[in-house]
């Protein structure tokens, strides 16, 4: 018998790797000689790098790189297991919990950590990036992390422009020959599950500003700082960085990426799945186990027990999917390649009481024995 | 593909007949061709008389006899499909909740609307009896039932006592020159899920008497009464009705039952699955499905799932229980027969909530379609 566990963290409550261990104690009651390979998954989203570097035996980096507020902070990436590919959330060098509420401006943010992060992990020999996007306190269109790796701006005046949103109004002219060489060698896979334009009413500003701190009257500002630097790239470039599928996540750093660093953007996800070659580790395996802590309607939006579904439906190996809540909606999921889905609750309590670590632990752990009792006694039967 | 589902109430929810549809809809979902066999079950408790009128198409009578309090009461009983097995819970003739809690004194209380029950199924052809003892107002020693029945206890006077609590100190002898005749053609078989003797500290008084409303003073003088009748009878019948096991049940009508009219005592779940046949229904079937509201270590002491485990695994046949809420303790019932055990509860939620009806229909049918969409996937892996 082996058995593929990869779920996401139940948020809040215990972390992909816990919850593993629970279903895979739960399993091993029953089945003391199961193979049981456990891959520790995340959406894209928060714990990713954590999640990445854990499933390929990789390490972590610390680096004090500038913050969105231009201050020092002390950013975290990692290395995979490979020593070549670099795993960044951007978060860490420009995210939004690093901006005290009441400063809270993305006028005067800048991505420019990013920038430095990326430069150190060239320095330490990777070429291969991995980047989550996401959580941002800017929206710069990602002009300070290119600066930070040799890109430069000026305005009319033939000086520099800033390196944060307000700045990207007076850009009139970029230039490249300073660009950090070895980025031609680079590679960059972007986890984005946002689809918005840079621009627009759909755009970074509109759509994200509010939430960052910008006034209705700063979002019209940045809005058109961005329309105007999209009018500057597509013609110094011939890009159009403005329709490109994300675009607008992370204050149009998906735009930097795509138009200036050649980056795919595809579903957190599915990068993901690809990084730690799920599709290989669940050959042969008799049953894949996956979840989260909430299995809802936004889990068919193409989150993490979705993806794995998907890559075990194509192998005809039955999903399980342990979730502490499930609604009616969660029914789509069986159409999507999840076999059978539970909630590991044993008892009416309240959300505060289903968040104890060790409830969760022992509500996944008894699910998992009971399923996996049920399995043993059909499979007997059927033997017979 | 053959179920059997057995299941117990969800007290307070819904009904085992409400609880089976919602299961057998679920199973439908999957296998639309199961065929599903339904035995709503009681454990002898509330309810015991509804399931097996149902289970065995029985009729209902209703009876104007005489209450706890002496006053008129229209009291229900069951016979069964057979027309000649009388089913009654002796709370309908002499139950607490017939006595205001402010008139609660089992001094005062009687049995004698039991005997009349019984004495009206004679009436109608009855001659097997099942009786279902439990949460009486009395503790009579059964003397009330008794003298409906035509036993007469005489004092020292030569006078009838009476046929209430207080009554047993005083009889000094006994006379079964005027008994219904036609007892001595009836059998009783009587569920009784309490082990207590008739008196003494781990008696009827002593321990029942309390919540029936006596007073620490009234408790000593009931069972002085009650030891003062154990004498009595053993003089003249030679009986000991002490000691036999569930003789304090119902204020002492165990002890009635078994030492005047050969009663027989049984577990109210074994005594139920006996007479709705339920091994010979399992007989075939591939799952057995049992449950009830709350499975915990009370449902170790023998209620209904754990029969129905008991009988199912004496046939090879895995077993199913689905309960709202489970404990660590029900992983007791894994030794016991119960192959798997699951909680319905779909998220954290109060008990108020997981109570509602709608809910609790919504959850038992979404686990059972989970469960057998896993069932069913594991069959087609296994064919191939």
């Amino acid at each position: 018998m082996k058995v593929l566990i990869a779920m996401d963290s139940f948020k809040g409550s215990i972390s992909s790797i816990e919850g593993s261990k629970a279903i895979s104690a739960g399993i091993k009651e029953v089945y003391p000689e199961a193979q049981i390979v456990t891959l520790p998954l995340a959406d894209g989203g928060e714990g990713t790098v954590e999640a990445l570097i854990r499933a390929t035996d990789g390490n972590v980096v610390e680096k004090e790189v500038m913050g969105p507020l231009k201050e020092k902070v002390t950013a975290v990436y990692g290395i995979l297991g490979d020593g070549k590919t670099a795993i960044i959330e951007t978060a860490a060098a420009c995210g939004l919990p690093l901006v005290p509420s009441n400063q809270r401006n993305p006028l005067l943010t800048t991505t420019y950590g990013v920038g430095e992060l990326i430069a150190d992990a060239i320095d330490k020999g990777c070429r291969e990036f991995v980047i989550g996007l996401g959580g941002s306190a800017t929206n710069d269109a990602g002009i300070g992390m290119l600066q930070a790796l040799g890109f430069r701006f000026y305005n009319k005046h033939n000086e520099e422009v800033g390196i944060d949103g307000q700045a990207l109004k007076d850009i009139y002219k970029m230039e490249l020959e300073h660009v950090n060489a070895k980025l031609k060698e680079c590679t960059f896979r972007i986890a984005c599950d946002v689809k918005n334009p840079l621009y627009g009413p759909m755009g970074a500003a509109y759509i994200f500003g509010p939430q960052k701190g910008a006034t209705p009257e700063m979002v019209k500002q940045l809005d058109e700082g961005l329309k105007h630097f999209a009018d500057i790239v597509q013609d110094a470039l011939g890009v159009d960085i403005n329709q490109i599928e994300g675009a607008g996540a992370a204050g149009g750093l998906g735009a930097a990426f795509s138009g200036f660093l050649n980056g795919q953007l595809q579903s957190g996800i599915d990068l993901v799945l690809e990084i730690i070659d799920m599709e290989k580790s669940m050959e042969g395996a008799d049953f894949v186990i996956t979840g989260e802590g909430k299995l809802d309607g936004q889990t068919s939006m193409g989150k993490a027990p979705l993806g794995v579904a998907q890559l075990a439906q194509k192998q005809g190996i039955p999903v399980i999917a342990l979730a502490g809540g499930i609604t009616e909606e969660t029914a789509a999921l069986n159409e999507l390649g999840i076999t059978s889905y539970f909630s590991i609750m044993n008892t009416p309590m309240s959300l505060e009481e289903a968040m104890e670590p060790k409830v969760t632990y022992t509500n996944l752990r008894t699910t998992a024995t009971q399923l996996f009792r049920l399995l043993q006694a059909v499979q007997a039967v059927v033997k017979v």
